[in-house]
């Protein structure tokens, strides 16, 4: 199973894609680590109009599903009351990441960042950086230099993190 | 000139088409009335998904645009502080009509409720009705019948204003 997970953003967004190897229906053997299969961010500058930023991201997301044909996207829900001034521009970026979903027909998971840090980390309240370094180890990330991988690092290891999460909250993969 | 105006909503999108003969670069003449050419709603039910939802708003904003040709999308505003719980969503379907008009290459035009008012009514603070009522003066309607036309009469209605807010505080298009 194939997860593609996304911290939906105009500037950045951070996508990670994650395969785990449990066949559906049987509960997950936690010693089997997900192995990473590639991760990075679709960046756009303020150069383009607001349309032409979402242009590019719904073009790159449509890139990424054709490329690694995720069996299921995960993707962070946002607590408005958090990014007052950025809800409107990151509800846009997500929109075009929920009809780049439902025109490839990915179903689509949303998780909180409460839910993705109590499944990664164990703890509600726990520290962005927890939550990074949990991902890196409950992924297998052999084969990937992650320091040299990505120039927006923080962005690409938190959709690992949400992807992750899609995992470790449903642990056998009984997603109908 | 034709402008489609769009006020966007994940449940309706109220749609405004209009026609000025008005040249480009030439003072509007105000007793020429902008034609309208086309109004009315894209609505979804919560029988589909969010993701369906906005697939299904994309695809009949670029139907309008394949059918109207508009020079300009014009477009609402958001004031999140007075939706709060509407401003994801509303966003969501706001980024896929960006989208559409970003790969159709029409360039949009967002104007605040305060400026519709402003342009249509002259006080911005006039109620809803008043707009409604002076879209209504200030548009050609001949050949609708307004009260049979869209059951969703009131989005559509606004969706007329905000296309004619374009005109009015554009009156010599020069909009480059």
């Amino acid at each position: 199973m194939i997860i593609l997970g996304l911290d939906p953003g105009t500037a950045t967004t951070g996508y990670g894609i994650i395969k785990t190897t449990i066949p559906k229906h049987l509960p997950q053997d936690r010693n089997e680590k997900p192995k990473v299969i590639d991760f990075g961010c679709v960046t756009t500058t303020q150069s383009f109009s607001a349309g032409q930023r979402l242009e590019i991201i719904h073009r790159e997301i449509n890139k990424l599903i054709d490329k690694h044909k995720p069996d299921i996207i995960s993707i962070e829900s946002l607590y408005f009351f958090k990014n007052l001034k950025t809800v409107m521009p990151v509800s846009q970026a997500k929109g075009v990441i929920m009809l780049a979903a439902a025109q490839k027909k990915v179903p689509i998971f949303e998780f909180t960042p409460l839910q993705v840090k109590m499944a990664v980390v164990g703890y509600g309240r726990a520290e962005k950086k927890q939550v990074q370094e949990m991902t890196k180890q409950l992924l297998d990330l052999s084969g990937f230099d992650v320091k040299k991988k990505s120039r927006k690092k923080d962005d690409a290891s938190d959709a690992l993190g949400i992807a992750l999460c899609a995992v470790l909250k449903n642990p056998t993969f009984d997603l109908s």
